[in-house]
């Protein structure tokens, strides 16, 4: 069952989603450091935004990094290579599918990959079963539904909402970040803990309003334009007047506020 | 102009207000220390919630608790000497028009007052005037719109909107958290610095379900319920669904987040 994503692979998008990964890299990232030796699984790996962070982190760990899409592994491979990673192997496969005997790897990572799938317990089931006992799965989310803002704006927050509509209708869940707890405890793992993490930003943070609400945030609504204005969830009208609105939460006056989920737990 | 609060002096209300403060009194006060001698304004004490808790914190510290109530200051005089706090003085006074001279306090504090104040910046202003020069201002305020939960249900926002529009209707600003930079920045403050502070609920943590989800903000909720139907904001039996939901994100599965700011400035 191949689906469409709402990241798509455009230059901007792609960029957008390594722009995202450098300036969040600390907040998301900083305390995921595995082994020397260890066996890791990269469920989800996209065009390999994370996959550069994680190694740069654990230089001594062995990484596998999985994406069903060749286009995006293909992507993953050239930025883990040209960034000089060598302990990176790439396959191309299914989360519920995996072509990995039980308890074969040390941990699990995966950021950004629930919210696209329509069962995401049954995937966490199936990394469990690769998953030794003992070793951890870390997984980050973001939560749409963790935004506001000032100036608050009734048409900006209806343009987030149509990005959330149009990730439900493709079978997906932006707002998964406030449920990594109970679906970790689902899927039968235990010592599940949660972290938030919490961007805030105001005009004393500039490089967050660049980095953080203009060029990840804002610019993730405006990649769903012509599917919200198309789909008639939005007139084009509204939807331009909310995006402006959004980018008042940039000015000196302004502040934004975003949540991400970072949940690990064991086998 | 007396005007009525949101948060009463009921018996349920008061000890709701005490045990927020106690519930959430690391999280929101363990960076505030002033040094011994300094004097300490604390505006609008209310119950002496906190003042217990700069007591605690600053043994050294000389505080002025004030408010318009004389009920509140009763009540803040009585609580504070029954935990054993000598240097505290009460005063009846008006944040708009403070009994003090100029650059009079080496630092002020107040904690869940803007929110109540047609006219913030005017008493940040206010008390600024008698704020000596580098002496530093707190401000600690919630913002209602930062609420969010799993499960997610319509009724139970709707009966969170409820609150946020009775207290505008009084003058108020319930979702002034995300306001505090701009705020301290009108009001000519300097090396503005906002600190949020995320109350993040699961059932791993049953003191804060307890504690925070229950017993501080559906306690506060269900004590505007008469004022919501009376004023036909939402149906009595819309209302009680939504309160039902609400008890719903403290279950086992539930989670439930809300987000205090911190706002430290100088002058």
């Amino acid at each position: 069952m191949e689906k469409k994503y709402v990241h798509g692979f455009t230059a901007r998008e792609s960029s957008r989603l390594v722009d995202q990964a450098t300036t969040l890299a600390e907040v998301l990232h900083f305390d995921t450091v595995y082994e020397a030796g260890s066996d890791v699984l990269e469920a989800g790996c996209g065009v390999g935004a994370q996959t550069v962070i994680l190694a740069r982190n654990s230089p001594g760990a062995k990484f596998t990094a999985i994406d069903r899409s060749e286009e995006s592994l293909h992507a993953a491979r050239e930025r883990v290579s040209s960034q000089g990673f060598a302990d990176v192997a790439f396959h191309q496969a299914d989360i519920l599918n995996l072509p990995y005997a039980d308890e074969y790897f040390d941990h699990v990572f995966l950021c950004f990959v629930l919210e696209h799938l329509p069962n995401p317990v049954e995937a966490l089931l199936c990394l469990r079963r690769v998953l030794k006992r003992g070793g951890t799965i870390t997984v980050i989310e973001g939560d749409h539904g963790s935004t506001y803002f000032h100036p608050d704006s009734p048409g900006a927050r209806k343009a987030i909402q149509c990005l959330v509509d149009i990730q439900a209708g493709m079978g997906g869940n932006s707002l998964i970040g406030r449920q990594l707890y109970p679906l970790l405890k689902k899927a039968k793992y235990v010592d599940v803990h949660v972290s938030p993490r919490m961007i805030y930003v105001d005009s004393s943070k500039p490089e967050l309003v660049e980095g953080f609400t203009k060029n990840t945030f804002i610019a993730m609504v405006e990649g769903v334009k012509d599917q919200a204005v198309r789909s008639g969830l939005m007139e084009e009208r509204d939807w331009d007047r909310g995006v402006r609105d959004l980018y008042k939460t940039a000015d000196e006056d302004g502040t934004f506020i975003y949540t991400f989920f970072k949940g690990k737990a064991l086998k």
